[in-house]
């Protein structure tokens, strides 16, 4: 193991995606992850006198403090490069700007943006491994690993499970870092969507709600109504909920041992309504507390 | 001491106002500061460890900064939440913001934000500790400690002291942390006011700037006279200035033990003149300097 | 040695401009920075419990997280002091945030800031060492000391060294403090520009772009066209590059030991094509590097 690690490349370091990590590798960072949700000190600083620079594009809540936490548990130093006050004010291009930070000494990187396509690029012009955030609607590899410990702990195991995405799957990032990911372990998994926040490019059945409810797993995605705008459907988030929203009823018809998930912000009373938020079947608020200690394993993965 | 401490609960470990704080709990803090305030080092890490979030949903300096300073002194792992660059700029609420970064695992909150009535909400439904750092117009209990810190170490004591509050009353939650401390102590606070920025609500006497003058403190507020707009009075900053700013020649009637207080940011030359912001009966710094001891008893007694 | 530097004043521990800064001053600065350089270890606590405010009244990538590099590396704590989310938005001064930080107990004041002359006078108000990020354009020290130290090591020695600085220099700030510091050398500078960029101020000669292609070194400056419109001189970014761009070919002109630095952000495809910016010749993400250990002395200079 020591010596596999050792002639890890950088780009192997990396995590760009969940689509061309293998099971190994992914089993690998949930089993660090459950000896780091077990340990009693909040801190400890196993990558102490490191440097990492959480490199935000686009705004983030979740994301970018949970990486924060993960860093400062493990002793890390940590840069938060805010884009707001920077040069990217001024037109400085994002590889220009991960190529500042590297220059500066950054041991890794953290980064969410949006252009598709630019994380491969940068992570081949750049030295240091990064960690992708969310990319566009590509890939969120930290959220689907923190999705997988999730259902991991909650079923025991991956393989058979049966999990439904619902909702605005065109524009998730978070639907396909599942899909990829869930599918190595033999999970099955459906996606429900209306027609118009449907995608082509991907290989998954599309189900009614109806059917969606009877999955193991029902995870909910943010809709962003604005994006789908003239499109004659769903116009209003009263339209949304009333075909796609998770209320008391349809939370009636699900299994017994079933669950809700969410990658949050959730939109209450759009895709869930606002007392099944905290109700026993979610796991939203979970979910961001797994994330923590699955992220520090990516960051060790990262830098030993 | 140590049971009573153990026995506390998270509501009562946290720190929402001084309408409700008892004069013994009030002067724990206080002496507590003054032992922070001698202490040699700079830092003394008796919180290290502890995971505190800033989260401010308004704008500060002194506030954010002092607390900052505070943490970081007593060793803590400081994670400063910036709205700007959240998912609040997509519709996440305080509630949802405050529960993620919960479940991240902080251990205390510090938070300011507008709304009245939210932060009591806030503070039942988390299980953390939340402190107060400015809540509408209703209180901002660090900054009336800090003051009475203030006044206690300028006079000895409290008791019998004569404090007048000048100015925007209505909106200045700085002017309701210190009548509802300050009474508590048995000092005597009047406020002194334009009748456009009176309030209704607060039982307390308004005397007129001349007899505020005669006070032992003088405690300027910032005035916002864009709040006033279409009132008739004071549209200007030079009337206000003529009416009730703080000038040499009106200084020169207080007395002579006599000191000026202001919460800051100050509007030179309207509450106060230019070349008295630091005078010799300023104590305007002073009360910054004291902020960072009274925030780390406030901080100490939310986690200890 | 020691005796020397307890006996400075606050004034001397600051670095406002290298203007007024001997050569034996700088040469201690690069020598020292030199150390750093070498030092193995990425975090070396010697100013530990030591606070610094990183005020930055206006944007900047490289300087600002250089700086607070270079902080960590020196094991201090670090108050980043956002202009955006404080009271400056209310209007607050730069004299009173800064008197504010001061009064929190910072032992050291890193700032940026646009109005010229402002500098100074905060320098004399205040009682703690503050060190110019950039002020207007005036002087930019920092980032003069790491161009100064990034020639030294290239050369070895400053004496005799032929720089052109090539661009905007009327705007330049980069411009004036290298200007300034090399002449103490004994190098030779000369200035490069359209007739619309250049200064009057200064003491310098202008050279053409061919001639400028035969010094040493050739330091291209950022070129705001924004602030040239309407002068009927360049008013594209294709009219600049095609008179002051470095193409290859006019690399290709260049002596063979020759570099080429620019302080960044680059404007790719304006003063330097896109595929030079990491070539063989060019010391721009090396520029970035040396910055660090230049202002880890900096630092330290300020605190020891």
């Amino acid at each position: 193991m020591t010596m596999i690690r050792l002639s890890r490349t950088t780009k192997e370091r990396s995590l760009l995606g969940l689509k061309d990590l293998s099971r190994e590798e992914i089993t690998f960072i949930l089993d660090r992850a459950a000896h780091w949700e077990q340990q009693q000190e909040k801190v400890t600083p196993t990558l102490v006198h490191k440097f990492v620079a959480n490199m935000f594009f686009e705004n983030s809540t979740r994301t970018r403090n949970s990486f924060e936490m993960a860093e400062k548990r493990l002793g890390m130093e940590v840069i938060n490069f805010s884009a707001e006050s920077s040069s990217v004010e001024k037109g400085e291009s994002i590889y220009d700007t991960v190529r500042t930070l590297e220059s500066l000494g950054m041991d890794v990187g953290v980064i969410r943006l949006k252009p598709v396509g630019l994380l491969q690029e940068l992570a081949e012009r750049v030295q240091i491994p990064l960690i992708n955030a969310g990319d566009g609607n590509n890939e969120h590899p930290t959220q689907a690993l923190l999705d997988l410990y999730t259902m991991r702990k909650e079923f025991g195991s991956l393989e058979g499970l049966n999990v439904a995405i619902v909702g605005d799957v065109e524009h998730s990032r978070v639907a396909r870092s599942n899909l990829w990911a869930l599918e190595k372990f033999g999970a099955s998994v459906n996606f429900c969507a209306p027609d118009n926040m449907r995608t082509n490019d991907l290989d998954v059945s599309y189900i009614s709600f109806e059917e969606a409810l009877r999955a193991d797993v029902v995870m909910m995605l943010r809709v962003q109504l604005e994006r789908h705008k003239g499109s004659g459907l769903f116009t209003s988030t009263e339209q949304y909920r009333s075909a796609y929203g998770m209320t008391a009823e349809r939370m009636g018809m699900m299994k017994e041992h079933a669950i809700i998930m969410h990658p949050a912000p959730v939109n209450r009373n759009v895709e869930i309504d606002d007392e099944l938020v905290e109700c026993s079947k979610s796991r939203i608020f979970t979910q961001m507390k797994n994330g923590v200690p699955v992220r520090m394993a990516v960051m060790e993965r990262a830098l030993r």
